[in-house]
């Protein structure tokens, strides 16, 4: 039986969206379909998106459900689709908050994802181009300039996690591969003893890093199972034995890598933009 | 005066950060003193971050405020520290989708940012690669594979959104560097002829552009107020002269930029890990 969900916004659409995926994702095996409908700023398309939520819903036993981050009062849905169950971020919360602050809300759209701090973006927007342009850079210098280098096999999840560390929190985080070369010398590779500090490492289930290998070099001796096994051993002792802290990325998405990194490096996670 | 507020969470906690952000913006004028708690997963740190939160606050005027999304209620913090105001996600609507769902929530921590599915993950984590090894790449290889490109004067914005797009949406988006050779043409450049419906395009306000430019390069032709106009009305023109919808980027944030985008050409939002 599918359940109709949709993310009504008007802006992004992502905080309802978010806020959404954290609550579905405690009711496991129901089947939802999930649509977002951003940008819903003017009555007219407060009208629009009652319209297509009915019409999407048309033919579901049950009723839809709608999640949405709708600051301005006349947009709301509430009354333009009142058979709908409503979830509504602002609804919600905003009295308590102007109760507490003793303030009234701006009731300004949009403003969630706004750029707010003209400098703190420009550091994000600086970190992704750092962390773009020094992707398995390994330049003394980029080394000195990052907050974090991270440390691993080709696959084992380095880029996508530097880059969200960059995109998310600002972060400068380069990317050290560790190969077959790093592995002949005992002890750590010489360009990265002056950063000691700042090393992590992320290690992998070698049967996974031997299918996500094998997606891209099919019959590779990169990619059999015994060369990904020969790797994986050899970074993670590289790694205990210059006690780098490190993390198994097997089963982590890149938002968990991303956190728990800054959390147990106590780097400083900056705001969203 | 300074209110502490604490985001606070059994996983990642970018729920409780982006709700937490949604609502404090609106109420501008406040000076907030924000800090993260992630991973309160067991009672013990759920203690912790009670005492964190006691001493952090002890100097302010007033109560901290906790938003939180702790999803066992063995983990909550309304009786840890009473004294605060708390705005739990879960608290607040798990109880109504129980009863509209007929179904008890599984109070499973850490699902929300978990992989899911395995094929989307993978998906995205294809699509931040072909990112990456395309930025900047002008194969007709890369453009056939891309979902979108994005076309624009240097410093437009074109690698963060594209990036975003990628990691957030699992969108494979291209990326073409309008320069003065395309400028001396009329028309299309030949390279992304065949490719018109997946263009986009993005400008940005000269006196900005320039500011940013001069960051990387001072002092440089390529920074000057004038060099960046006339890159700027090029390019402007270009776009409109191809019907090649735009976007101006100069006081939009990535994630606008990204939303918007997909807003605009209907390219599917792929849902989060």
């Amino acid at each position: 039986m599918t359940r109709t969900v949709f993310f009504v916004s008007d802006s992004t659409a992502l905080t309802a969206e978010m806020l959404g995926h954290s609550l579905l994702t405690q009711f496991s095996g129901n089947h939802f379909h999930e649509m977002t409908i951003p940008f819903v700023n003017t009555p007219e398309r407060a009208d629009e998106a009652a319209k297509t939520i009915r019409e999407q819903s048309a033919n579901d036993d049950r009723r839809p459900i709608v999640i949405s981050t709708l600051i301005d009062p006349a947009l709301r849905l509430h009354e333009r689709i009142p058979e709908a169950l409503h979830l509504d971020l602002f609804d919600t919360f905003i009295d308590t908050l102007e109760h507490e602050l003793e303030q009234k809300a701006s009731h300004r759209a949009g403003a969630a994802h706004a750029i707010t701090d003209i400098n703190e973006y420009m550091d994000r927007m600086e970190a992704v181009n750092f962390t773009m342009n020094h992707d398995d850079g390994v330049h003394p210098r980029d080394l000195a300039e990052a907050d974090i280098i991270l440390l691993g096999v080709s696959r084992s999840g380095k880029t996508p996690t530097c880059l969200y560390m960059a995109l998310q929190f600002g972060v400068k985080a380069a990317n050290y591969p560790l190969t077959e070369e790093d592995f002949a010398i005992q002890g750590l590779p010489k360009i990265l003893q002056p950063w000691r500090k700042k090393l992590f490492g992320l290690t992998i289930d070698p049967e996974r890093l031997a299918q996500i290998r094998r997606e891209r070099a099919p019959n590779s001796r990169y990619a059999t199972p015994e060369n990904c096994r020969f790797e994986v051993e050899e970074s993670e002792a590289l790694m205990r034995h210059n006690s780098i802290p490190h993390l198994d990325t097997t089963t982590l998405s890149v938002e968990e890598l991303a956190t728990t990194i800054l959390h147990r490096t106590g780097l400083k996670r900056h705001g969203f933009s």
